[in-house]
């Protein structure tokens, strides 16, 4: 029976904790913040009483479930302590700068997979940790063209037993160019669109469409800045992009172009049903 | 006890008719779709069994849920047959346009009040129509300068017994500009971005901001050109605005100035929360 250890028990590494305790009978935990070892000590959810990098000797799959530099630190110091063997993925929103990093330092007999879990819910931190928003997520896992295929193998089983609806193996460069378009621009568009307000009765003219397109604007400001600034070519790229699209509906309602501009949206609306139901 | 009449039993007619169930005795309903009044009848949701613009007599209050020209054509042709003191109002997500017309013909002794209630859902016609989909939502009526009080009260007292949130009241420039960025905006910014899909696994590398963003673009492609370029004016104002935004933030991304993307997206989140909970 394999060990697993999570590093970084906030909320994506405590929602992992809770989510994998019906599959391992041993998994370990290791935070900084005593309290939150001890609620989870005591609440049965690790084994190990205190913080010793001992547990990392022992533990198959390692979650490192920290901030992008704190993440590279922690492999890069401790992976000494590392099980011959072992795989270890993290949690960090953008692949080509952890992996690049990793690949120059990771010893030879440790295997790193990056992982991305499109789940999340607001808030921060343990207390607001739960198994649940991995139910029916996406989860993304990079690779190397050297990563063997039964580490890959073994994670995804994991993951899908955590109630992750799919599993998306890529490269990171693929990674951070899809994940600009897919989460990066919405953040971006959101916040624009936010900003351009200036009517003082807005909340009570409001339906359905703007809720949803101002839901993310509510922000972690400096959070989203380094990830659109660590991702800045392909944000800049596809800011290009829809700027080209954006002037393309501008131009066919200035020319008043119906067939135009019902073409324009309709096309949207294909693109959209053939994603099927999200 | 006041009469209700409703003119065109669709998703919103139907809506409305259901929700007044509790407040009215009596209530007519007109359909040029015979199967739809048989059920309506059968149901006991309207008193009259047929067809007639007799019922036009006996309403104090008369909502036309028909589409904006129709609307314009069936106040301007069967006006004759209104009630001396009737209240009408309509349910067309555009104001100026409609509120000239009508200005122009409408009989001194009836009394036009432009309904707008930001309420929807999927689906088309009465079989989708449910009185739910105004619980919470934002109702707006627009008025002229000579609309008399009492005419506004009565109608805003039937519309929060609906189970509407909050109604505005405004005149129709104010209704069509802020419309033109609280509902066509976030239209025609999903399909924008909808549009600029070019991944073949998206959908597997999607969270809810990607969700969010695009679930309008699911879009009556007919129906939103018309709203859009009936607005024209005020959409394109909105989209300069918008791309005057999008432009600083690009620049502000460009030149790799954390410090400013920190402050426009924190700004942005400052507005957002500053409109509450929606």
């Amino acid at each position: 029976m394999k060990k697993v250890l999570i590093v970084g028990l906030g909320l994506i590494g405590g929602s992992i904790l809770k989510g994998l305790q019906t599959q391992f009978d041993t998994i370990y935990g290791l935070d900084r913040d005593e309290q939150i070892m001890k609620t989870c000590y005591d609440a049965g959810l690790i084994k190990n009483k205190s913080f010793s990098l001992d547990y990392l000797k022992e533990s198959d799959i390692v979650f490192v479930c920290l901030y992008p530099e704190a993440a590279i630190e922690f492999i890069r110091e401790e992976q000494v302590h590392f099980k011959s063997g072992a795989i270890v993925t993290d949690v960090v929103g953008l692949k080509v700068a952890i992996m690049d990093e990793i690949r120059n330092f990771i010893r030879e007999d440790v295997y790193f997979i990056g992982g991305h879990p499109m789940a999340g819910r607001e808030g921060r931190g343990f207390a607001v940790s739960s198994e649940e928003i991995f139910r029916n997520a996406n989860y993304l896992l990079v690779v190397e063209e050297n990563t063997p295929y039964g580490c890959v193998n073994t994670l995804e089983k994991i993951i899908i037993k955590l109630g992750c609806k799919r599993i998306e193996v890529m490269d990171a460069k693929s990674h951070d160019d899809i994940i600009a378009y897919t989460s990066h621009m919405p953040h971006i568009l959101s916040t624009v669109f936010m900003s351009c307000d200036r009517f003082d009765n807005t909340k009570y003219c409001v339906a359905g469409s703007f809720k949803d397109m101002t839901r993310v604007s509510d922000i972690n400001a400096q959070l989203w800045s380094e990830l659109i600034l660590d991702n800045k070519d392909p944000v800049l790229n596809e800011i290009k992009r829809f700027k080209e699209a954006l002037d393309n509906i501008e131009q066919f309602i200035e020319s008043e172009d119906v067939h135009k501009v019902v073409e324009f949206l309709e096309g949207a609306r294909i693109k959209k049903v053939n994603l099927g139901i999200l």
